[in-house]
Parts: structure tokens; sequence; C-alpha cells
């Protein structure tokens, strides 16, 4: 048995569906739908794994793919989960890992969702693929798409991060920019779309982009030795980490791989885009959609999250928070982790270190606890976040060097 | 035991040094020095690497460093060895892999020569570095140096990827832009450092770096089961990869752990800088000065390696050959690797696909050899190679997709 998957439900509605078949959103209620697993059937240990590739498809009797024959794969998966021990004393704690998942395929966390989604979208017969993005996630899934021999289209806003439309033509797929924000790019993919073959992958509009982001939960629990830690804290846009990295707990916890309670999830959002935030912070069980929103952390700038209602839901039944950080705040950070651990985080990344710096001086983490960081991606992709100024020499030239100082 | 570390020593007069102190080249004969291990003394079989990690200090009995204390790690190691089914079709050959190292920390291979040198160096009491770049190195030993508390300073020629002075900055390094080419930066280095504390890290100017990227070879024979391919084709700049690689191989050899023959290397080298190849077509045992160097593949411009004689030597006895593509052919492959296969190469990896063209065509690799290609880099780091020609779209607008079709 490659797969237990069993079917499809609605979290919201409680619908259930066919999950051997395409499908979209709930027919019911147009919520998104999420894969169920058979987890009785599931036939080996955990234990079992550690005869595996080092790779997200380690998993795969949790993943959605029927069959080995259609995993497309770029090596994705099982990437380092770093201890921090001068970023942690800064900080005032004393365990503190940073996962780092720029480290994926096209750099970004999004490989995570591109491979399982491509995977069974190929499996379910579609050929042609169209997404809403806010950069990475297109270029993820154009280069997975390559791999599988599907069409790919990605409708990008013109401030998205430039290397991402370079990985999105590099990678074959046709790139649309868009004059708006993610919102806006999302609305033009749903018209095109409309009444063609071409299948809409946007973020949560099709059930397994999220299946494979809950791998990154499994590889948390493996790598802290079949344990959770005490708080996660991830930078929110969509929110398909952070809702994803939960249902993959649940799913251990169901097998018995694991014992709880389930991590307080953190929700991360930039000052500039804070819909998750100011709802969580309203006791509301969805969001308003956020005007005029911008921030450098570009890939989490969603006005108003189609999951939002799930997202808000797992920072409550985790007794999780939510908090906003300034861009002069994340971006001071990208150089601080850069300085004191040589990790150049993206700024979605950084926000996480600002986050924490709150919560700690708040009193909501305590000195004592574990903490994870998710990096969702790699800092090449953003040059702009760190000025350079450097002396420029002839190269018959010279300089001089200080007394060297150990730090 | 950690370490089977031994003694150091000269592979071109046969000198041998001490290990345990702080080394540079030669003193006899200005060579590079390398490290020996007594093979005799490793207490495992391949076997129980299996319960191991998966970074490259899965394989510490066969590293320099002698306490586990004094790793220096950002999760390094264990790059995926993808199978290439399209692009071996388009190749004309049967069995093609690609080994992408541009899934390291930093971006690029040198971050296991960063990772095992930084390490190294800590351990014998060295505080503060310099090394001339073509800029993925630089950016390497910043972060590992970072990581580890040591000072860190890289000189880059102007033309170098920008992207790489971010990361030298980011992670705390001092960055020293250079009008000119590597060997200027060298000069300018080794000018610098005389009569200080700061030690000259530059290409084979010390002995651990390469035993970073020998890593690429075990990992190389333990992902393909225990044997080696017909043939190993890397992109050539110093030649710290290729010699490593058959270092690496010939340790495994020496353990019982693998079988003969060797497969065959490649040098590959751009058209506009191509010392080694001119050397290797001339039977010399050294290269020439390659006058007004200059490519794209801007990391493979090393106009005259110190390491010269070590691929000539390793070329010769593996019964390899060395080859030169142009910048033209290495851009289409950026494209053609792209499309087929999802990868986003860096033009240094893909130049390795040209010359594998080549060499099909001509006869050396025959159809049913399985050859292997070293990508050594990400394509982020070079976003200028592919062009982006994109619709801009008003955020009210709409766009039309075409019938889709399967590719």
């Amino acid at each position: 048995m490659f797969t237990a998957l069993s079917h499809l439900y609605c979290p919201r509605c409680g619908a259930t569906a066919d999950a051997f078949v395409r499908q979209g959103l709930c027919r019911s209620c147009g919520s998104p739908l999420l894969a169920r697993y058979d987890l009785s059937s599931v036939p080996i240990r955990r234990s079992a794994l550690a005869d595996r590739a080092p790779d997200l498809w380690r998993y795969h009797e949790l993943l959605p793919v029927s069959s080995p024959e259609h995993v497309v794969t770029l090596g994705e998966g099982m990437t380092p989960l770093l201890a921090v021990p001068r970023l942690a004393a800064a900080l005032g704690l004393e365990r503190l890992w940073i996962k780092d998942e720029g480290l994926l395929p096209t750099g970004s966390f999004k490989a995570r969702g591109a491979a399982v989604g491509v995977s069974r979208a190929r499996e379910l017969g579609i050929r042609a693929m169209a997404m809403p993005t806010n950069g990475n996630a297109g270029a993820a899934w154009s280069a997975y798409a390559a791999r599988a021999g599907l069409e790919m289209l990605v409708a990008m806003p013109v401030d998205a991060p430039t290397i991402t439309r370079v990985e999105t033509v590099a990678a074959g797929g046709r790139l649309v920019l868009v004059d708006g924000l993610i919102s806006d790019a999302g609305r033009l993919v749903s018209a095109a779309v409309a009444d063609t073959e071409w299948f809409d992958v946007g973020t949560l509009k099709e059930p397994y982009r999220i299946e494979g982001k809950k791998t990154m939960g499994f590889e948390l629990a493996e790598q802290l030795g079949w344990r959770m830690p005490d708080v996660v804290v991830h930078p929110t846009g969509g929110g398909v980490g952070l809702i994803g990295i939960v249902k993959g707990l649940m799913e251990l916890l169901g097998l018995g791989w694991l014992e709880g309670p389930l991590p307080r999830m953190v929700c991360v959002q930039a000052a500039g885009c804070a819909p998750i935030v100011r709802a969580f912070q309203a006791g509301a069980g969805s969001c308003e959609a956020w005007p005029d929103a911008r921030t450098v952390a570009f890939g989490i700038t969603v006005p108003k999250p189609l999951g939002d209602f799930l997202v808000l839901s797992a920072l409550n039944e985790t007794a999780g928070t939510a908090v906003a950080v300034t861009d002069a705040e994340l971006l001071a950070d990208v150089a601080l982790v850069g300085r004191l651990e040589g990790l150049f985080l993206c700024p979605e990344g950084a926000a996480t270190v600002a986050a924490v710096r709150a919560l700690v001086s708040s009193g909501w983490i305590s000195s004592d606890e574990e903490v994870v960081l998710l990096n969702t991606g790699s800092g090449l992709i953003y040059p702009g976040t760190v000025p350079v100024d450097a002396p420029r020499i002839a190269a018959d030239g010279e300089f001089h060097l200080p007394p060297a100082e150990s730090q």
C-alpha cells in the first residue's frame, strides 16, 4: 500500500468527497477540502522510516499519491533543523531551533506543496494548471510542472521578487505580471480558467498542496526524536504552512507515533498586512480584507486568505497566538541572524525572530521553553534586504587588515 | 574515534607534515598539502552510515575534524542525485544523473569546503581568515565563519555575482571588491595577510577545503548503492571539486567499501577561460595562465589554478578528458534543462550538459554508459541567465489561456 488516503472532507460544513477524482472547493459551501487517511491501515511503525531516503516521500503512506510512478521529485524534504545557540542567547531562550526551508528546490518551502500537488494532479489526469502567487509558489509549481511534463501558468504581482520571474520562465512556465496584489491575480486566474481545461491550483483551491506542507510537521517530530516542541513560529500569508504543520502533527498523534500536547502555534504577519492578527485579537472566526497591503516580506502579502478560518482555528485549538512585526524589525533580524549564526533568512523567516523577541518580552514564551522557527525560504531570493557598502580596489592596489578579533 | 586523520603529505614532492597544527602550502616545494587517513583504523562498516543524519558529517571518520564539538554545520550534504530521463533522451543517453549541489547552504557546493575548512580552522585555533573568491566560496566561508564566531575577509572581482556580495555582508564578512580577476584578488589577499594573524584560506592554500569537497564522491557512491558510474562530469575553475571526488573515491576503494575502476573524470571549462583544457590537449603537466579570461559561468573564471597539476593528473589517471564549451552553448542548456526537468542550473552546471552533448557526439561517451553531472550551484545566484519577457496586465484586466497541451 503506497497511500492510506481515504477521502476528502470539508472542515467547514462536514461534507465528504471522493479523493480519487479531481476536486476543487467544497461543492456545498465553497470551503477548501482536506484529505483524510485511514490511519489504522498504515502498515509501518515509525522506526521503518530510518531505512528510507531523506526526502518527504519517506512519509508516502500519509501522502495522497496512489502510485510511486506518479511521484514527481526534485529531491525535496528533510531540511535541516539547526540549533541556534547564539541567537537563542540574544533572545533570552535556552532551546531555539530554526528549520531552514531555504534549502529546498526552488529556494522555498513552496516546493513541498508543489511536489505533492503536481504529483497528485498528474496522477488524476490534469494536464495544465494555473495559479496566482507572490512569487515563490509560482516558481516551485513551474519547476515541478516541467519535471512532470505539465503546463503551468503563473500570475504574479509586478512587485514579487524578480528572481521568481526568472525561475518561472526558466522552467518553461507561462508568466503574467499583474499590476496589483495576489488577490487581484487570483481574480484574473479564476476568470481565465473558467470553462477551460486549465486547473486552478491557487492556495487551498485544491486539496493536495497542504499535504506537501504538512511534511514540515512530520520532519520536525522525527528530527526531535518523535516529540513536539513547546512553540512553533510560522510566517503567515495564505496560512497553508501553519495549518499543514498542525494537520501533520495530528495525524502522527492519530498513529500513536507522537504524544500530545500540540505545540502552541504562532502566526507571524507583517504590520503592513496583518488580517489574521487583527481577526485573532478581535476573537473573530475569519478575516476582513486588509486595505493597502504592503511589506518587504512579500511572500506574506495576502490581504484575505481563503483559509483564514482554518488558521484562526489552529491558533485557538493549540492555545497559540498571532503577532505582527514591522519591516524595520524583520530587516534588522535578517542582519542579526546572519551575523550570529551565518544563516541568510528570507524576510518572512526573519519576521519569526522579531515575533519571538516580542513574545519573550511579554512573557508569553518563557525562557525554558523549546521554540522552533520556520525559515520559509532562502535569502538569495531577496537580495535587497541587506545593503552592501564595500571598498573597490584596483587589481594592482592593496588593502590592509585590522588586528584579528574573535567574536 | 571521531577522525582517522593521520598526517598531511605533499602530492608533488612527497614531503609529509603534521596535520595537528595549522599548515599552509608545502614548505619544501610550495605545493598544496593533502590529508591522509589511517584507513585501517576506521572502526565502522559502510552499513553503519544508515543510522546517521543525512549530512556530510556522516563520514566523520574520513574528515579532518578531531572532535564533534568543533563541527560547524548549517545542515550541509546529502544533496539529491536526480535521474533526468528526459534530458538523457535529448542527449542520447540511457542513464543520466544530476547531483544538485544548489540545495546546499549558501546555494553552492562551496558550502562543503567551508563547513569542513572552517570547522578545522577553529579547531586549530585560527580566529580570522581571508580569501580571494569568484563569489560563491566567499559567501560560503563568510556564513560558516559567522556560525563559528570567526572573522572572515573576502576579496571578490567586481564582476562576481551580485548576490554573493550580499551573502558575504549578510553573514558579517568583510568584503573588498577588486577591479580584476580572482588571480588579482589572490595577490592582494596574499600581500594583506603577510605578517598578520589572518590565515589565507584561498583555494588549496590550506589542506581542508578539499576534504569537504570529497564528500561529493562519498555521497555519489552511497547514493548509487556503493558502486561507481562510468563517467563524472564536473565544471572546473580551481579544480577542487574534481580532485576531491577522485580523492574521496580512492579512500572508499582503500576501505574496501567500493570496487574499481574509477569513473572517467571530465573537466569542463568555458571556452573563454580554458587553461586546463589547453594543457590537457597539449599533454602538459600544468597550465599556462589564460589571457583575458571571460565567461558568464563566472565561478570557473580561474586563469591559472594552483592545483592544475592535480586536476591534470586526475584526468590522466582515470582515463578522463577535458572539454571547453561556449557561453552560448551553456546558456542554451540552462533553458533546456529548466524546460525538460524543472531544474534551474547555474551556468557552470549547465556547461556539463553541453560537454556531454559533445562527448556523445564524438563517441567518447557511448549511449549505454552511466553518466553523472555535477550542478555546482543554484540558478538563483545567476538571475541574468534567463531572459524574461512577460505581459503586464492591469489589476482589473483579463487574459486568456490557450488550449492545454501536455508536453
